[in-house]
């Protein structure tokens, strides 16, 4: 069965608290040399063939991303 | 500067209450042709070089996902 990936990403503009978050607690854990941290969703579907791409940009924007604040970006994984 | 995107999933065996609650959402909504969704948590690093990836698969497992009920995948992206 096909399977859908779609990546939600608060836009760049956005302040990222929880990656913000992460950030910060890296150094003091002993993790050096990150310089930033975004958090987001990650979707996976399964979908029935054929597969409409289009139509699942469509949900995806809907119902999976906010799209005042977020973008995403989807991909169909080859079977 | 290199990226790493860490994904983190909730382990097949274990319940998925946003994904379910999205695919039940789904017909609803018009959208037919989804036989499952799983949620999870997409972070994008960017990190100093070289990439040290042992050392960011440790921190992606300490920090970003809990191995009791998350697995996680690690991609450096190319430059």
């Amino acid at each position: 069965m096909p399977r859908v990936v779609v990546d939600v990403m608060l836009k760049p503009e956005i302040l990222d608290p929880q990656g913000s978050a992460i950030l910060g607690a890296l150094p003091r854990l002993g993790f050096d040399g990150v310089r930033s941290v975004r958090q987001g969703k990650h979707f996976e579907l399964e979908v029935d063939e054929p597969v409409d791409e289009a139509r699942l940009r469509e949900l995806a924007d809907t119902l999976l991303a906010n799209s005042v604040i977020e973008e995403f970006t989807l991909q169909v994984m080859p079977l």
